[in-house]
């Protein structure tokens, strides 16, 4: 059997390929700016999935938030274990970021019981403890979701953007389109769609422009 | 903001509106079987995409090797950290199962660039010199999909079945088109579709069913 096995002309090709079917099922199409289209076609790489196209959305200072946080040693928090094995860490160190996905920890788990929330939610409040700028980085939970736009609006969360693409069938459409609505600035996923690998390809097509 | 914060109660709705919108699109779908249900059902779950109801392929044989597989100890080999981390590890503990990446191996790695292959292809010849019986969970490189084959073909892999969902533009759809011509019990996306996330959601559908 006969395959290309080169990873780097693998992601090219791909690149290429995507740009093609953009020409041919949405002749004419045009991205608002190189940085929104490298994170599109990056949601595309990483889902197969052309209706990001149309459900991904990037608010105006999103960009240059995360590029500014980015280079400011922010800390990612992820929902998800796998959103943060999805992320570039290399790139994240080089940077002199950390990262983590608090989900799994002692003190979340046993705080979430306590207050009878969910682990995301109690995730983000011990995230918020924390020192330095803070980038949430959501594919999973709309209840993480929800408690970063509830303790931004107390001013209990000081954060410098949310990569906000919960996929699924409870709260996640409503959570995004209630981000839309606050100051923080967001990149979503519209509707239903979204995930892990979304949220890490995002933030990785944001570091790759770096 | 009101939000359900129970997470079974979550998931339990999600499935129901699942349903709901299934027969809404397609008034009298019908799955083939209970378990193929529950793994397409789950594969919507994750990626909220309800083209997996056409897409995914489950070979006669797969659902029972892969159950007969995971009751006898097994490895489970995954092309990515992200598959792996999205797996339900705890249920593959209480199995006996073990579970492994390999990519980010330094003999995996070492192996890779003596022989220009990629560390997905190099990381299937290491897990074929691993004892015990074997299930591949790929969402990610079809060459580790090729691979897979060309070792069976060879005699040099023994396995017990393949998820196989590589996403992408280059290999992708075509790997999977080949593994539907062998006789490796196999559980697939056809066409570009896939991912780490519908890997780890395809063996989990079938862990929380034994």
């Amino acid at each position: 059997m006969e395959y290309i096995k080169n990873p780097m002309m693998i992601e090219d090709k791909s690149f290429e390929i995507i740009q093609g079917i953009i020409d041919e099922i949405r002749p004419g199409y045009e991205f608002k700016n190189e940085i929104e289209e490298k994170i599109i076609k990056r949601a595309i790489h990483t889902t197969a999935d052309f209706e990001y196209l149309d459900i991904l959305k990037i608010s105006d200072t999103a960009v240059d938030m995360l590029v500014d946080a980015l280079k400011n040693k922010a800390t990612i928090f992820t929902d998800t274990n796998m959103a943060l094995s999805g992320i570039n860490k290399r790139k994240l160190s080089a940077l002199g970021c950390e990262y983590k996905c608090l989900v799994a920890d002692e003190d979340v788990a046993a705080l979430a019981k306590e207050k009878g929330i969910t682990r995301s939610m109690a995730a983000v409040e011990v995230a918020a403890n924390t020192e330095g700028r803070k980038v949430f980085v959501l594919g999973n939970a709309p209840t993480a979701l929800y408690k970063v736009m509830e303790m931004k609006n107390e001013g209990s969360l000081d954060l410098d953007a949310v990569v906000g693409v919960p996929v699924g069938f409870v709260g996640a459409e409503e959570s995004k389109d209630e981000l839309e609505k606050t100051e923080i600035p967001y990149i979503i996923s519209k509707g239903r769609k979204g995930g892990s690998n979304l949220a890490a390809a995002i933030i990785n097509a944001i570091l790759y422009s770096m």
